[in-house]
Parts: C-alpha cells; structure tokens; sequence
C-alpha cells in the first residue's frame, strides 16, 4: 500500500485540500483558522454554510486563557480533544460531567446531567471559556442561566450534535443577542472533535505569559 | 426557551427520528443498532449510504470482550468516548499513542506518531477489537501488518476521518478481504465519536461472564 506517513505532510496536504474546496472567503480572517480546523475534524468542506458567529471568539479565548480562567468542556471526548501542549503549563480543561452530585443534582432539577453539570460552573463562569461538543441540554441550559442575570463566560464554542435540541440550541445561541463572542454550526451536524478543534485553533502557537 | 429535559424522552426521540429517516433497512439485523448509533454521533441520516461491513462486527466485538481480549484505540477521545459502565468491571480501553517510546518509534520507522502506536499492541493484538476513529494512518499500519501475516483482531471499527488518507485507508480495508469483521464509513466523513458509539452499540446492555 502506498501512503503518505510523513504527519507534516499530511497536515500540510489537509489544510490545501480545505484551503482549495471550502468557501472560507466570507469568514473574518480571525476567524479563519478555526473554521479550518473545524472542517478538518468532520472531513466535510461544506460545514462553511451552517457556522454562525459573533464577534472575535479567538482573542476572546486566549485572552481568558491568559487570565488563567477555567475552560469549561460539557463532557470529557471535548476534554480529551483539548491539546495540552497548546495552553499555558500544567494548565487542565474542566468538565464536571462526572462529578458525583451530578445525577443528584440533575434528578432535584428534573433535567439532564449535561445540563445539571453547567450549575457546577457557576463560581467561576464570569468571563471563563464554554465549550460544548456533544449535549444540547449544557447549551440551553447555559443560556437560560445567562438570560436570567448568570454570569457570563468571555466565549462560547458551541457545537452540540444530534437530533433532539441540538438544532434548536444552536439557532438559541445565534439569536440571543449576549454580546459574548461564539462560533457554533447550525443545525444537526457537530460534535466532540470539531469543538476541540475549534479551541485548539484558538490556542495553537501561542506564547502564554 | 422550551426544551425536553427527560433524558430518556430524549433518547427515545433521537432513536425514533433515526428509525423514520435513516435507509436502515438494508443493514442485516446485528448491525442496525451499530448503525443508528453511528447516525446518532454525527447528526447524519444520509451515513447509511457510505456504511461498509463485513460479517456479525457485534458478535465478534462481545466475544473478544467475554474473552477479556483488549480494545485498542487510536487516539484517547475514541477512548474516553467508550462506555465504561456498559464494559465488565473494571475493563479498559487501551490507548498506546501517548506512551514515551512512541515519538521515538515513529522517527526510527519515518511513519506517524498514530502508524507506530499499532506496533506497541503487536503482543496482544490477536483477537483483539481495533477501534479507529482518528488516524487514517493507525489503519494502513493495521492493515499492513495483517496483509504481512501479523496478529489478527477479531473484530475492526474504522472511521477516520479527514481529507489525506481517510477515504483510502477505509476503501482498503473494505477491498482487503480479510475475513476480520468490520465496520467502516466510505470517504472523508468519520470521527472518535462515531467509532466509539459503534463501539459501545456493540456492549449495551450485555451481561458478562
């Protein structure tokens, strides 16, 4: 069998086969490289029509990586998708997912434990990173704890995947009007890697003081 | 905002949107549930049409977890998006791509990180389940390695996914008659999170002895 082995070349060869096939022209150029990286974890050139953002959501996350704010992942594939080598030293993503007072907690709301687990994040969601990769309900959840006067994460990468609220909690997040910079893609389409990819597009490369 | 909180109204209605979309119909009975799991990891009805498979990929996937045969993954999100409680105590996925030897290993042999990871499960890889959700380069080596004579595993789960290699690596697999069952998604479309969902569609609910 012939095949490429060199990881330099096949990630070189990847972003020219995106760079070439997807319609990136419409997209800030800060935004660029994470729609790239996103694409590049779902294999489909065509995610460019259903990604929606707000403002800068790059500097907006490594601003608050600088500050040491928490990054806050709803389950840990997002968590285990993060490259460590890319953020600040000994610096370790969240998701409180399986924390023990999770099914408890969701049980007393009457909700899920994705969205149960978003309370876990209250004392330090002000101005912390948000990444949600696979659960609707962290999403709409998030949201209602924001529109309520909650405090507000500095950014929110939002790709929940799926067909009950996944659609619904993303076209939420594009319609809030939060003035919190996000990047997330509509309808069914998402998932674990492609919201790690997009975090790791933000922090690739830089120097952290 | 409205939304179902119910967790288990919410899987009962993804599983049902799947059930009325998806062409499942011409997947034999053993595979259905791999294949709606796969659906329900990437938000996609229309993966039925790239779906490949060669013989009873669930039965093989429970007799070579009865039998305590490792799970080997190529990446640590396909292993993290296992399911551990549907496994038997105490069983872990194996992930040998972060082990110190590997960045070595990969220079001496000019291949990817991903391709000399395989070579560390070379011992216990007979009759082992493979699970390949990232690297299209983790299956070429496989395959190699089995066309070579090497170890067989018993069973083979592969969706990589990208743009160099992806598409060729799981077009050899589906050529390569190996007479290993398997289950594969044709072209760029993949990811961990399908492969670990094929995975765990194969172990729910199951009683081990």
């Amino acid at each position: 069998m012939d095949w490429l082995r060199d990881p330099q070349a096949i990630y070189k060869e990847s972003f020219a086969t995106i760079e070439r096939e997807a319609a990136l022209e419409h997209f800030p150029a800060a935004l660029r490289a994470v729609v790239v990286r996103m694409i590049h974890a779902c294999g489909m050139v065509d995610l460019t029509t259903d990604i929606r953002w707000f403002g800068d959501v790059a500097s907006a996350v490594g601003n608050a990586i600088s500050a040491r704010k928490p990054i806050f992942c709803d389950c840990e594939m997002v968590r285990s998708g993060i490259i460590r080598r890319f953020l600040p030293e000994g610096f370790e993503p969240t998701c409180t997912l399986n924390q023990p007072s999770v099914p408890t907690l969701a049980k007393q709301m009457q909700t899920t434990r994705s969205a149960a687990a978003v309370e876990l994040w209250k004392d330090e969601l002000e101005g912390a990173v948000v990444v949600v990769g696979n659960a609707p309900t962290t999403l709409f959840h998030l949201l209602e704890l924001i529109e309520r006067g909650g405090p507000k994460p500095a950014a929110i990468i939002a790709t929940p995947v799926g067909f009950v609220g996944a659609a619904e909690s993303k076209q939420a997040l594009a319609d809030a009007n939060l003035n919190i910079p996000f990047v997330t893609v509509l309808g069914r389409r998402g998932g674990s890697a492609m919201a790690s990819a997009a975090l790791n597009a933000t922090t690739i490369g830089r120097e952290w003081s």
